[in-house]
């Protein structure tokens, strides 16, 4: 099997694996406890905290371990908005974010907040100057990712976050899910405030992630309770899961992405000769995801199509795949409602080849031509 | 090393770690993907949620996977809170409850809400007319523990929940979290609504969970996103994490949990021989839980006395045993401050034996002579 779902999960690395295994069954103590089989857990955990504070080029107590990028979006998002709304009532986003920040703005607005949703170039790119028009006296947070998931475009994060420095009340959270180690973010040159990161997509666990968040900046807890991570995530600590996503930071960490763009690079190229392929991934992408339609080809057809071949990609992003809602990235870059409809997305990570590439491509060789044919039986 | 912090948190069983390892690394596809591997881990969670429900009495739909009990009483506290918050605002708990729904519920408060806290009888449970008596016309919610983490006291669940049936316009949320597999609830009988229950307190995983929610009643996500779990908790599912709960549950509801009051019923009379100890723990309580003080001599003392001796115990929960805080269990049984600064708690599971008790009282006849000859000098 050719794994392309990269954007969507990925396998968990064994090394991962096997520290959850040897940390769950050796320092499965409860880390808040006095006892000595307690602090070696909260030990554990302050290792990882620091490990992966160093690598980001954050403090430590800048961490926040969460269950995965969603959790930390909703924390980030309505923990924001919940400390600061006696400031102003005023949030703005992108039109093409990920449903977990996108539904977590609609459950705002239902709640009295008012949002703008910013829409992007053709590229699926946002302005800057559009997120600066969007901004008010009331605003007071502004949210926008760095890696769409769906195109892979890279958005302008850093220019973003230096143009917000004129506005010293707007808090400045990235989704930084599909861009963690992949596209270079430095947080202090980017102002990031806060930033969202999830294990599973980088061959971590699932049930993983943490929630940078810049000392100075405050959010409320979605969770009370015990005070655990400095009273903002309530909840016994999961010691092996943490110490497993610090394995798999460090790990990411280790890896040249510009590998990946090889890859996508040349399955780019060898679209762009077939006159079946319309490419919607603008060239100023994150090297691990391209996608593409076959206009005519309803995407899911051709997913089940690559399948019966062996390979595994998806139709945009998993989480919209089955509700079968046309894509907003690609409806916010005015992509017509028939080719959105046509598109799929290939992402890859550390464990693909060149090698698959070829096949790939010529896995569609075959399949295209058969399905277009099909295509005009039925016309 | 004898583990008598079971109630803290548990050593996973190793056949659970083996399902999550096995899980993990074969279905680790994303469950909302419209390919076979996405598929296939669907099906794994939909055999893990129907399993759970059997057990429990539930339909599978009746069932939310969450991170652990934190998420799932925030979810059923504050989720019920801003459903229903147009009917009323007010909602009653106890003074006993464990943090992550005490501070939900202070949380509430200040968001607006007005809050009942019952106090206990003596005993530390809690007395039906007196949540009745809390009842008003604006009241919306009610949420009532099973089994107090603290001192194993059994709550009234069933015949609150019937009382309850008086009022329809009221929710029923029972912190399930100690008392599940080892207290029997019958969901319908006791009319619960909603039930948080942890995997770490029964040798799953930490990070998994889940909160039943009867069909009917309704709650407002924590987390807004891609719409898993019926829209009520997005994120990526957690397949394996799931699997290996559903393990857990199943290993749990072989067991018989009279075998350990067989065992917290022998502590329990060698202490009742010594004039140098108090239980705070009623006979009607769960058969895990033992709670005591040996007054003067600091909870803190003993506990570390007793590692010396290879035996882990805890002072009261984990939580508030860094924190320094006084329990608010016992401060609610109007035990002194000075006795509930001595207590403290025994909690034991199916891999603690007899031999592993006697132990223990012969561990405390050799420190507590010598904790208290200290503090005589000290005097
Ligand atoms: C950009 C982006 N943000 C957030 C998420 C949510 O992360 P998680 O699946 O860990 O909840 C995803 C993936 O699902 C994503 O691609
Ligand atoms: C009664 C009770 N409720 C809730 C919790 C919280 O569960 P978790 O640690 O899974 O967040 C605990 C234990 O910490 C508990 O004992």
């Amino acid at each position: 099997m050719i794994y392309f779902d990269n954007s969507a999960t990925t396998m968990p690395d064994g090394s991962v694996m096997e520290t959850f295994l040897k940390a769950g069954t050796r320092f499965f103590a409860n880390p808040s406890s006095l006892h000595t089989p307690g602090m070696e857990a909260e030990r554990l955990i302050e290792k990882a905290r620091a490990q992966i504070a160093g690598l980001i080029g954050a403090a430590p107590d800048e961490i926040i371990f969460t269950s995965g990028g969603t959790e930390s979006n909703n924390l980030a998002v309505k923990g924001t908005a919940a400390f600061y709304k006696g400031r102003g009532r005023h949030i703005i986003t992108t039109a093409f974010e990920h449903p977990s920040v996108y539904e977590a703005f609609l459950a705002l607005e239902k709640d009295g907040f008012s949002v703008t949703f910013v829409r992007p170039d053709e590229n699926g790119i946002v302005r800057v100057k559009d997120i600066e028009k969007a901004i008010t006296d009331e605003t007071i947070f502004v949210s926008v990712m760095h890696v769409n998931n769906e195109t892979g475009a890279v958005q302008p994060v850093e220019e973003i976050g230096q143009m917000l420095q004129q506005y010293p009340g707007v808090s400045f959270h990235v989704d930084g899910v599909q861009g963690f180690g992949k596209v270079p973010l430095h947080l202090n040159k980017a102002c990031v405030d806060l930033l969202s990161v999830s294990g599973h997509k980088f061959h971590g666990l699932n049930g993983t992630g943490f929630l940078y968040k810049r000392s100075g900046v405050n959010v409320l807890p979605l969770f009370s309770g015990g005070g655990q991570e400095n009273g903002l995530r309530s909840g016994t600590e999961n010691a092996a899961g943490i110490a497993s996503l610090a394995r798999a930071v460090r790990l990411l960490h280790n890896e040249n992405p510009e590998k990946l763009r090889k890859i996508t690079g040349t399955i780019r190229e060898q679209l762009n000769t077939r006159n079946w392929a319309v490419v919607h991934t603008p060239i100023q992408a994150a090297p691990h995801i391209l996608n593409f339609s076959v206009p005519g080809v309803k995407g899911e057809v051709l997913v089940h199509a690559l399948e019966k071949e062996g390979i595994v990609v998806s139709t945009t992003s998993a989480c919209s795949s089955k509700q079968n809602k046309p894509s907003r990235t690609l409806e916010a870059m005015n992509v017509s409602g028939e080719q959105a409809a046509s598109a799929i997305r290939v992402s890859i990570s550390r464990y693909n080849t060149m090698e698959e590439a070829n096949q790939f491509i010529a896995a569609l060789d075959r399949v295209v031509p058969v399905l277009a044919k099909k295509r005009n039986e039925r016309k």
